[in-house]
């Protein structure tokens, strides 16, 4: 062993470090469908933020590139490690470390996953609403990548519902930002600067997320539409009608097709309405009380009738989680379908129908396949692009993303940029903010050790 | 004049520079009760971003310190400008660019008043929920302290308010962060670092601002409490109970004293319970229908008489205002009351009986007088501060700060450091954190030009 693999094992204890053959493909990539995998040269399992910030001051010392880990569960490839790089994978720090239910919080270590989270905190009647598809997602992930998800419509995103960080910088010091409290005016705000930096400022070794209650009464319901233009025009109103929906989604036809297939799911759905439809909206709704539910189940579905919805139907328990749990596998039905490449653009909730025309538009042009579902209520577009020629494939996207920034929008609205679509928004962001963001990241991590390649070049 | 007042006369136009005897004292400082006024060299108004740009570039190139003003309303002498330097007042920045009630955002100028805002998207049926007790204060402002007010327990504060700037930078140039959209993960979050960074970043030159329903029915409930450590203990037990409370204050026996008298309110409490009160919770409760309303009104009647309140007021709509507008005064009436200075701790919510109960302790132990309310379901607690001795409240406020971050808390929760608490913000907290905020400063504003003095020195 080398002096610095000498230094890691020192430090995470021999068992903790992997080299060479002992590093599984597991470690090599995350689920971006970009790029290849590629294995580091060390992957360290720390227990604690000592130990990090002992890693993280060995790679300064060396300048090894350091990625950190959490699932994998990411689709931007930023936990894709460097070649000769640490992956710092934080599978052992998966405690929950208290579950404060006065305060409505809890403190988390990094590699917790949202499915334990979850299942730890239902005894409490809280929870974390941060609910991306994958719930094997760690906190630690949400964080890089400012997660979002179904809830995220009336809930928010990572960034409105973490409250505080342990962080360790990358030249090695411990810093605690944030808190229990819920608002703070006290300097800049440094948890807000890491969610979302996908692991390029400073890797978070504690997490204190905000719990909600959990509204034991909630319904689904699936509404068909003959024009994708029109689902689009009905989001705004839903989002206006004060209803509060927790899950806004739509899903065109193509892919609810897919899905359904794939889950092997029956909506009832008769053959004449099916086939007439262009797109769905899911919408979800929850409350305290049965009978304000039943109340606002009616009210949506007025509502959706005005907008232009073929029918209304409100599934019940059983179909109507097998249609969420079918709608967060859609990823691994584009993939199985062999989709090259999933975006996830967001634009202002009313410049969706807009988006959507002019991308199908410009998809057609080149030949290309683009089909899709979304968090509608967010602005949230997640695209399915099917396109083998690689050139014709960058040349598409950019294209994509180039209009939704003309329409307001961005390039992501939660999976991150990462190593997936840096040329991208190296090219399109505005180069006063890139040369901006360079400063800030080298106001926290001089040496360029933190996921290097990952935003920027 | 000068070359440095020649060209700031060019750049926006001669009327629109003050000098000299010109620079009336309303330019000299905020409401901050700590510290002197103090005039700047010159006020320039400028009309565009680009003007604030090249007055930048003249600040830069000059070496000039630069403090923005909105509306001067803040209470840590953050808009307190330099004796050598510019200060830029957006009083001509004040055109509401676009209410668009699809995406439930407003697009407006920093000088923006609140209360221009607010009758401004009446019509619409929409609003700007962040809500300072001070409606002259401008959106600008806001966004330089992150304010929050009485309504960011259901709303949140500015910080989860603002969706985009325009900023410019003090090198000069102008960029755009954030839009219309509710999220992204496109590279770091400028708009976040931008909001509570008290002009030292960048100024705002455009702001995006998210609008809420107004929900048409409100109710407002004052419950007395025998004892101040009882309805500290009930806040958590409120903000759990899914009423989802829009207004959730505290108010001390004799603050409430002194704001009714100062309101000329009578709020119809029999002597008998009014002699026995330590404190008042008021809680506002609003929703869609009347029904819901009167159903929520109920329950929560029922729980705060669980929880010790000694009796509960349903106040009718005259003196439900005056209540609250007495309460936004308390600032005016602590200082007209002598008050030295006053002070916006936050606290976990279930570490305010705790803080509390200490603070007047250690106020005791220095013949101090702390009398307060605040924001008491954002654990945001506002002390009036009687001591005369600078020695004696100095060590007394060091000692409030140093207990609440002890418990897990921080120096201000939407007040700001600015120039009135950096003493003891630079003592309290960690040198590495402070030391990284200096590097993100420089990383912004390399010549150190925007507002220096606040928050370092
Ligand atoms: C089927 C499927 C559905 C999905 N649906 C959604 C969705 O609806 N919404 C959504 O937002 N995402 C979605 N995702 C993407 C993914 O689940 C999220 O991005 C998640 O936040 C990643 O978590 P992870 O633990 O797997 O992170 P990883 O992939 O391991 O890492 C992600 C980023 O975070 C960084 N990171 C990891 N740990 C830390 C740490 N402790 N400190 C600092 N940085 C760290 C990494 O370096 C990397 O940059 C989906 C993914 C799949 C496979
Ligand atoms: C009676 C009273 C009650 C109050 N109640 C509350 C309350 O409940 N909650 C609360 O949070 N505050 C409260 N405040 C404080 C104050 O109203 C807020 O801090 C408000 O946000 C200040 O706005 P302003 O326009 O007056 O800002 P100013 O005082 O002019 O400036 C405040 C800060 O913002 C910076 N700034 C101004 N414009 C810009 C810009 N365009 N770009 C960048 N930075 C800028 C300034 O440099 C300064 O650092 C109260 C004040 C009073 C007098």
């Amino acid at each position: 062993m080398g002096d610095e693999a000498q230094r890691l094992a020192e430090i995470v204890g021999e068992h903790h470090l992997l080299t060479g053959e002992d590093v599984s493909e597991d470690y090599a990539g995350d689920e971006s469908l970009v790029g290849e995998p590629v294995t580091p040269k060390y992957v360290v399992k720390p227990a604690t933020a000592a130990e990090v910030a002992a890693v993280l001051a060995v790679a300064t010392e060396h300048r090894i590139p350091v990625t950190a880990r959490g699932s994998g569960s990411g689709l931007s490839a930023a936990a894709r490690p460097h070649p000769d790089g640490i992956l710092v994978s934080f599978e052992r720090m998966n405690a929950i470390l208290e579950i404060d239910t006065t305060n409505h919080v809890a403190v988390v270590q990094p590699g917790v996953t949202l499915s334990e989270l979850d299942s730890q905190t239902a005894a409490s009647g809280l929870g974390y609403t941060v609910y991306p598809g994958e719930m094997s997602a760690s906190i630690g992930g949400n964080v890089g990548t400012n997660a979002g998800g179904m809830r995220a419509v009336k809930y928010g995103v990572t960034r409105n519902n973490v409250l505080g960080l342990q962080a360790v910088l990358p030249t090695g010091e411990v810093i605690r930002t944030g808190g229990k409290t819920v608002k703070t005016s006290t300097g800049y705000d440094l948890t807000q600067l890491v969610i979302g930096s996908e692991g390029t400022l400073a890797l978070a070794t504690e997490i204190t997320v905000r719990l909600h209650p959990r509204l034991t009464h909630g319904a689904t319901v699936l509404a068909p539409f003959g024009d994708l233009d029109q689902v689009m025009t009905a989001v705004p109103a839903i989002v206006s009608s004060g209803l509060a929906p927790h899950v806004l989604e739509y899903i065109d036809a193509l892919t609810m097709a897919a899905i359904t297939y794939t889950a092997q799911l029956s909506l009832g759905i008769p053959d004449e309405v099916r086939d007439a439809t262009q797109a769905y909206l899911v919408v979800g709704l929850e409350s305290r009380e049965a009978d304000r539910l039943d109340g606002d189940v009616e009210t949506l579905g007025e509502l959706l009738g005005e907008l232009g919805a073929t029918d209304v139907y409100v599934l019940e328990g059983g179909s109507a989680r097998k249609l969420i749990e079918a709608r967060e596998k859609a990823f691994w039905t584009a993939k199985t379908a062999g989709a090259d490449d999933v975006i996830d653009v967001v634009v202002p909730r009313a410049a969706m129908p807009e988006f959507l025309r002019r991308a199908r538009e410009v998809a057609a042009g080149t030949e290309s396949g683009v089909v899709g579902c979304g968090h509608a209520g967010d602005g949230n577009v997640h695209l399915a692009i099917f396109q083998k020629d690689p050139a014709k494939r960058a040349s598409l996207l950019h294209d994509i993303f180039a209009m939704a920034m003309e329409l307001g929008g961005a390039i992501s609205g939660e999976h991150g940029i990462g190593r997936a679509k840096k040329e991208h928004f190296l090219e399109l962001e505005d180069p006063a903010k890139i040369e901006l963001m360079k400063r800030v990241k080298a106001a926290f991590d001089p040496a360029g050790i933190l996921n290097p390649g990952v935003l920027f070049d």
